[in-house]
């Protein structure tokens, strides 16, 4: 066991991408734990486009990360002392570790122990298709997008940590699925692995007509993870009572400010659209019914998942570009410890 | 009884506001019916600003008015010949009449016998409180907006038909409404007359500090008529969990194609908000109902209306005009005949 904590402090706030003057790498001692408290060693922090949001000027769903305060993540660790019956020595717990070694478990920071079903799972799955990020794409297309036999459900971000759950999701449910992702690679990936019925690249010229080619019959169903141009295209293609579930804007996040310039926003109207944005911690009470049932689906083999993992503590600023470059393919994690 | 059915007949689309080589007046003989057919006497005529959208090159709801083709519109009107005992002579009727003294009731063309409880409002009414226009305030405030107790309502072209009455509804509803409208006399009447907490004249330099001031606790409902910057403004302070129920835009129905640049469209992710477009023909199955409350709230002094009549079949082009620029205050009516 490491004798000091390493924590990465936000510096100040980016304009644009990170660099190398947003977080600053700090140690100090390992933390001590009072009554009702556990500490935790942290192995695994999860990278998230929402983390980027949480750097920002203006508050979201949380308030911004304080200049100096440790950066926000979400992550999974074992803890290594306790003084709380719930949290006993051993476990495996997820929740809002930061980007650091070590955190302690508290009133003001209740993490979860991993459920029983899904606690065999390989570590960067307790992150992805089994932690919030399947939650978030098992609310979202579920109860949000509600996809029916032989309609037709386009998700953005289709190779990314939500969009690889989500398009899987309205499959089991008999729907046609498209998804939009960046590049031959992740195309062919969904497509082959994943069992989308289509891919549409969007970083190829003609993205647009392919869009409108894999989608003949309109779209009911939008799961909406980028935002502005493709959601509008998107959105121009809507059906008559189509949903979208409103999940992640990732193109907008580096760009405060900058307007969604939506050409297409009066189908929303003429269409008797239902446009709802969810944040997943609103369903935070509920991630053990999501969870028992897409660890289910995962051992049956319905359900597909992959993790890029990036190595090394010190790779968390560059791991948290690498979202919005495009280079994770499903769940991108960061491995601290072993 | 006129010898001539007068009509008119969709020239060319318009670019921008409809201006004299829009429509084309022509007359022709007053038609015959057939079998199971009955003639109408057309009376009144509303107007209202989807009647705009009908025109441009673009499908909406419903297919665009073809060149040649008499302009779409609601009316009213009196059967004047019946082969058909559900529209005995005399009785009054209410629907697509179109720009034309005279059309005929057919399978086709169904147009509604007024109901019992409304029979005895007057002719304009018909067409606006307890007409479509009142429908559209119900349904939309009422079952998309669902405005609770307390909490606060935007409802934006606050003195037009649909506004009018919608404000009153959230109201009704123990909800705080703010009402957005253009200029002072239609502040002080939607604030003195109608009932509103406040009105914001967005004709003012200050209107966005103006709709600050008048939402201190954010908005939960924002019942959307307008779009473009108004409807980004009131985006901006929704709270979570608000409604937006999407009911025109009419901000953009003279400018096809023009982004609606939306800057704040991120809050309707980061707080969750529903939004929700309609469009009242949805709810035809269900006027009845709704028709029978509104006219025992206006027959209690509860629910007040405004209407402002044109007089002259030759003005109705006119008068279309007159909504885009504002000029009416709450419904818009041409009355065509005695």
């Amino acid at each position: 066991m490491s004798e000091e904590n390493r924590r990465f402090a936000l510096a100040e706030r980016p304009k644009g991408l990170i660099d190398d003057n947003t977080f600053v790498l700090e140690t100090g001692p390992v933390p001590e734990i009072g009554e009702g408290q556990a500490l935790v060693r942290v192995k695994w922090i999860s990278v998230d486009p929402t983390n980027r949001t949480w750097i920002g000027e203006e508050p979201t769903y949380l308030p911004p990360v304080r200049i100096g305060e440790t950066m926000r993540a979400l992550g999974l660790g074992e803890v290594i002392a306790s003084n709380n019956d719930r949290f006993p020595v051993g476990s495996l717990v997820n929740g809002l570790t930061g980007w650091q070694d070590y955190t302690v478990v508290s009133d003001d920071n209740p993490l979860m122990v991993v459920p029983d079903a899904a606690k065999s799972a390989p570590p960067a799955t307790l992150l992805g298709v089994l932690g919030m990020t399947g939650c978030t794409a098992y609310f979202g297309m579920l109860e949000i997008g509600q996809p029916k036999e032989g309609e037709t459900v386009v998700v953005s971000a289709a190779a990314g940590a939500v969009g690889s759950v989500a398009g899987q999701l309205a499959k089991m449910k008999g729907a046609r699925v498209v998804g939009i992702a960046g590049g031959p690679e992740k195309c062919a990936w969904i497509k082959e692995e994943l069992g989308y019925d289509e891919a549409v690249d969007y970083k190829a010229d003609d993205w647009k007509r392919r869009l409108a080619e894999a989608t003949p019959d309109g779209i009911d169903v939008d799961f909406e993870n980028v935002g502005g141009e493709i959601m509008n295209e998107v959105i121009g293609r809507l059906n008559i009572n189509a949903r979208v579930a409103l999940c992640g804007l990732i193109s907008g996040y580096n760009e405060t400010g900058r307007p969604q310039a939506i050409t297409n926003f009066h189908k929303l109207l003429i269409n008797r659209v239902t446009m709802k944005g969810f944040i997943i911690l609103d369903y935070y009470h509920r991630f053990g019914e999501a969870i028992r049932e897409l660890s289910q689906w995962v051992s049956e083999g319905k359900l597909k998942s992959e993790q890029t993992v990036v190595e090394g503590f010190e790779n968390l600023p560059h791991a948290l570009n690498m979202l919005f470059k495009g280079e994770n393919k499903g769940k991108l994690v960061v491995r601290i410890a072993d």
